[in-house]
């Protein structure tokens, strides 16, 4: 391979030739073997060109960087926005807890980017972008890796993990109405109980994901605030005045998301709350999606010997020789998917809560798991909707043998009959395992014809 | 010790004489020998007091129920809540998952003290109230008991938790404002960086906690949601029409709380997301708490060997032996408050996760958790605050000994004598241990004048 | 209240008269208002209690503590072993984090009941033993309070933990040998699957429990390292040569159990991770729990529409109207603990990392939490075994219906007839709702008396 | 792209016809878009190489497969051991619970490849291999998968993990002896505490990592046992007699680790408590190296306002203003994996404990955690043995300075001239801000001689 010189103040660095990273990258690279390599996300790349870009505006704007040096600057953020370059960020989460090292990749990037867009030869004559004093101006590793994060966990959030909510939401509603009328069997402590609609059923999903989707968006404000303009420790040192409002101006633009800048720099650097406070949002969802799929899974089981109230879609061969084996392989996946985002949350809680003095330096790991969450439960509920939830269907036969069957119905007949009698059907019925109507008649209670017409599970609903 | 004979539907029961439980509150008693005794928390049987008596006025008001029976009930409800019949409650979290036994518990005391009242011994003639038939009318465990654990959550929220920290928020404010002159060190990856007040470092304690408030009240629209009215399995069979929007708004008059029907009673039987969301919240305050009580920790550490910033109340005798050792007992307790609301948190999600069909039959365990999160967050925040916060003074002259010794300050001469003569200045310093002012003067960069004039830290903030 | 004064070198305090605790617990009372009074566990008031005694004959018999000392701090731990002090030990889990509080606590009860056993009035008089230089010689509390909470631990362990597992897993491998002839239709994705025997299926229950005991085992040996002997910061200071040793023989001794002094007393003060590990143990029995105790509810859930493969005892009312309804309140006792054993394993990690330097300061929240998920595993255990698993039976004709019914037998046909074939009897009973054997006639691929022949679920086990 | 058609029971799919995959894999691939793609850990997928490869041998012996096939499918699965297929598995984690998918993707890919390597084209003339029928045979994903995932995590265990930690430990062990007669000040509740050794310190350290090495070898053999040969539900039907003894002992031969077969089968499907049990370790290991590595960064802070008591290696440039400002960005990096781990063992207990009849169906969330949690702490702690441990040197100056300038030392005169004037120097040092020495001379108590002589910190450790 061949490898160029870079410098830094501790000295000489090799990095491969075809690579745009610098020196600073290159150190850390060598420094963190630690798991897979480029495992530090790309949407936190991206957040950093957006805010790049913001700045270099706001820098010219406020006349501390030429016109020349922020058209050059925006222009590689746009080409890593485009996707471009999303081989050039070759670090580890497991970096420095401040995020220091993928700020500067950043930085080196486009600073020896936009060396080639002028014309020139990486390490060619004099540095067309200073990566620290003119890219990274007016800026810190404390308060543009926070901002960063905040930017992808947004975005991710408003573009992957809402929707997807959303449109699984959507589709239980739509359930609800659909399966409104079809009496079942209701069961409590998973023993059969009194009746209600296969509807109903489903409505309380979609009124968990409603209330989950509003839990979620509860916590957007606090994620829109940035922490950009409190550079080293939160004070602003090095910034010019009206800096940190107008950054995060330009960075709403960009991205076209309500961003804001942080009321308070001093937690926005030593303190990631927004990213506990939205994450604890992900893991009720977790916890309702769970929930749901578990229903999903044991309703439709069988085809003989479970509940079976419901037949989802048949997505791959379950079995070969034994048709009708439908495996719920879309709650499994879902499910799976639930645990992890629970256990995100831990590790969001434990990085939370170790910030010390005026710097939180957990901040990779947080907005890893983060962003694997959003991602994660915005895909599964898509993939869950479209490919198990929409194609869910009453197996209505089923359906009516449970309900008829149920000992429970008895209830209808008390205020006919008294308590005393219809407990002795229910009894007489369980001992035989014979159907109520069967016992009531034989008990001489009451006519065939009554039985019909006092007990109505549609009435008991 | 004395019985009498209570039965059921099982048959008959030996309880204690003198107790005002019956026969299922006693079989439940015998059959979970779980833990310490009693462990349902009692403000859940509060929590019940509220609804049998809103239930009663309902009942009452729709005709299903005598009014002298709702003064019966009323009447007994409200010794419950003067705490006149805590030592009637045996039982413990650890019964069946829908806490149907802390219902009958309640059911039963109320029938039998009714029967006292209406001057009867226990046991004799016929019943004044029954159990099931009178206090139960119109409810199910299965509603009762997720209404219950609301009201008590939520009460000790607003009781308890909100009032903790909002005294504690309180006082950093004020300690950001009172310190707001006092200029020093910051740190970042716990070493030394550029200056701020300590006003600063504890407008982002202020700020973290103003956040976690936030945060909790967004959570409290959910939980005034109330299960009543959905009896066994959401449809809420055997209640009378308009009953659970009255029983609600009984329950908001009695608690004088701004408690409402569930708008789906199928999800607030089945799931219990509202108890996950605000816990969410607790667990929020926990990291910011844990963050906020170890930097304090921290900053109070020496007397001679630690950061030393701040001096914090000496509370109790640290050592007899050496004075000056004040051991940060406070955040100690306010720290391992927070480890066990993140287990809590947990435990929460585990339960939360779990709900089968039309139940979740992890009532018990998440509303202890959620209780005794609550309760400890609010104590901790008001002891932190009267024992520690209150007292913290800042130690100036440490504080301003690390300050001028700070070899940070070197920025200041950057725009002055240029980067490389400052860091050579700064170089110099480290390498002898010696001040950047004396070395500044020795390398004949500047004066001891020009040092003072142009090094100061008040303007770095 | 009637009051008496103590002093501690802070000054003068109020004590209750009837209190044996002197100013250091009133302090600590006072100064630490959180959650409910006197949570501290008894048990590790106990565990004190031992290593009191034990540390006073080591004292005396390395001749340091006369022989009247000894036996007089001897007879007091005796007592407070014997319960007789029990309410005099006010104080919470969330006092300082080192538990110096209790230490002091049980300091000042035994120094104030030697004084009553020497026939004096509380505060009359010289003390007849001074609370530090006598009971607490050759000790701090930071080597005391970690060593109180492994005797605490590992007794638990010992006498209720392992008890309660190795009961119910006694009683599930005699289930597993009991039905060890009952072909039933297996399950897996909960869908119908090729058979096993109930046998088969408890003897993977049996071995979870199996497991879990040796995994438990395998934490013993460092749970039985004793703190006592490294004192302030491990290093022994104040301590009698051999101290170490020898009083971890006498607590051996005196507890009947194999511990020993901890081979590195400066972990043993500033990491927990015995209570971690052994916790770890617990969490995983947790793990195996829950899926146990969930399987025993699904199967037995019915009475007409769930799996209903097994009965289980009814051990109270179900619902009045619904005989059948046997609600598996055991099974949810258990998993509630399940998940509270899995919060508190979190809330035990949280507080393990967080050690600083010499000491770590989340001793009593980690011990706390300890014991109570060792209580409740065992107590759980027993009560789920001795009111469920003993009576647990399997309900054949429910077993050999679906068995029967199973399409997935239709394996037992591919080397008869070749798969193809096989896969159309299937399919077709499939749609047709019929059986594997008529549908084989029907089709005219087999009789009859060959289908009986050559379906035998007890040969595919 | 290219494609060729590939068919299973469900009918016909278009897979890229350079891909060796065949009809399921392509179906899982677009049915589970869920994360980012191939995230299933190739790890597992060579653990399947080892286990067809184990099968083909077994069934060979056994009389079930021809020597040609067996030598073809071991021959592709040396290939993927070679790492030649990377790029063949292209399945997700969140697919089926059982891992289904991923078990037919490597039978797909060794049928194909096998087609290929007798000198035919994919698609071409009668299969070479049948996936199901001879790949798998004897097989079931409900074996495989499990074997499968024990194969990867042992292997990670012994061939990362654990050197990774041991190598960690003997380092810490090292400056333990290095460092054992530097005497330093200790502290206790972060508060300046009695002196001890550098090396004690670090003895603790040590410690720590040996009983967490002991800890997770303890768990090994259960991660040993192999559920292959259990087959759909643990029956081991369509297996020949002896064949899961065999199987596993080929398993142990090929990876030269201890593997056996599973004592219980059942257990080896439903549940994966090994899983939990060897994971429970790696959380009490990150448990430990939270508390080492915290304390790392703690010590070596500053480097003028901190504890500043031991120097770490400046590896990248911290600061370019500051010299001396080094960052401990591998205890950053450490402690965030610590984080993940803690995390990691909550969604493996959330995953462990949710199993179902004859199948837990979490099996690749639990493996995948599992597996990133054993490469983590392995590669994390080379790093930070590497980048940080190794060149750990103490601050000789700033110890000693700490150490003569403690109060704590008057300890040693209580011998000397009593307690009370003991206390009074102290405290007026502490008033004064002076020392212990000027004190005790200023006082008249003792001369400086005599201080010099009685007040040696050596002797206190």
């Amino acid at each position: 391979m061949q490898y160029r010189i870079e410098k830094d103040t501790m000295g000489e660095v090799k990095v491969p030739a075809d690579k745009l990273w610098g020196a600073q990258t290159e150190r850390s690279f060598e420094n963190f073997k630690i798991g897979p390599k480029a495992s530090m996300p790309l949407e936190i790349i991206h957040g950093f060109a957006y805010l790049k870009k913001a700045a270099a505006y706001t820098n010219c704007e406020l006349g501390v960087l030429s016109e020349e040096k922020r058209d050059l600057i925006a222009k590689v953020c746009d080409e890593i926005l485009d996707g471009k370059h999303d081989d050039q960020f070759p670090l580890v989460i497991w970096q420095t807890g401040s995020g220091t090292q993928s700020n500067m990749n950043v930085n080196e990037v486009i600073a020896n980017r936009a060396h080639q867009i002028a014309g020139k030869t990486i390490g060619e004559g004099e540095k067309t972008l200073q990566p620290n004093d003119d890219v990274n101006k007016s800026q810190s590793s404390n308060d543009t890796f926070p901002t960063g994060m905040h930017i992808a966990a947004y975005k991710k959030l408003i573009e992957t993990t809402l929707p997807g909510v959303e449109q699984l939401q959507k589709t239980l509603s739509k359930k609800a109405e659909d399966f409104k009328s079809v009496v079942k069997i209701g069961r409590t402590h998973f023993m059969d109980a009194t009746p209600l609609t296969l509807g109903q059923e489903f409505s309380g999903y979609a009124a968990q994901l409603e209330y989950g989707i509003k839990a979620l968006k509860n916590t957007l404000p606090h994620l829109a605030e940035l922490a950009l303009g409190g550079t080293a420790v939160g004070t602003g040192l090095n910034t010019p005045k009206g800096y940190d409002v107008k950054v995060a101006e330009y960075i709403a633009k960009f991205t076209e998301l309500p961003f804001v800048t942080a009321k308070n720099k001093f937690e926005a650097l030593a303190a990631h709350d927004a990213l506990v406070e939205s994450h604890g949002a992900l893991k009720q969802l977790s916890v309702s999606l769970n929930k749901i799929a578990n229903d999903v899974r044991m309703l439709s089981s069988g085809p003989r010997s479970g509940i079976g109230e419901i037949n989802i879609p048949a997505n791959e061969p379950g079995s070969s020789i034994m048709p009708g084996k439908v495996n719920p392989t879309q709650c499994e996946a879902l499910t799976m998917v639930c645990a992890q985002v629970i256990g995100n949350d831990m590790a969001i809680a434990v990085g939370g809560m170790q910030g010390q003095f005026e710097l939180n330096v957990f901040k990779p790991v947080m907005a890893a798991n983060f962003l694997q969450s959003a991602q994660l439960i915005g895909d599964a509920c898509v993939s869950f909707d479209v490919h198990c939830a929409q194609g869910i269907e009453p197996n209505y036969e089923v359906i009516k043998k449970q309900l008829n069957n149920s000992l429970m119905l008895v209830t209808a007949l008390n205020p006919k009959i008294g308590y005393y009698k219809a407990a002795e059907i229910a009894n007489t019925a369980h001992k035989n395992g014979t159907t109520l109507k069967e016992e009531a008649v034989n008990l001489g209670y009451l006519t065939a014809e009554e039985f019909d017409e006092w007990v109505k599970p549609e009435d008991m609903i």
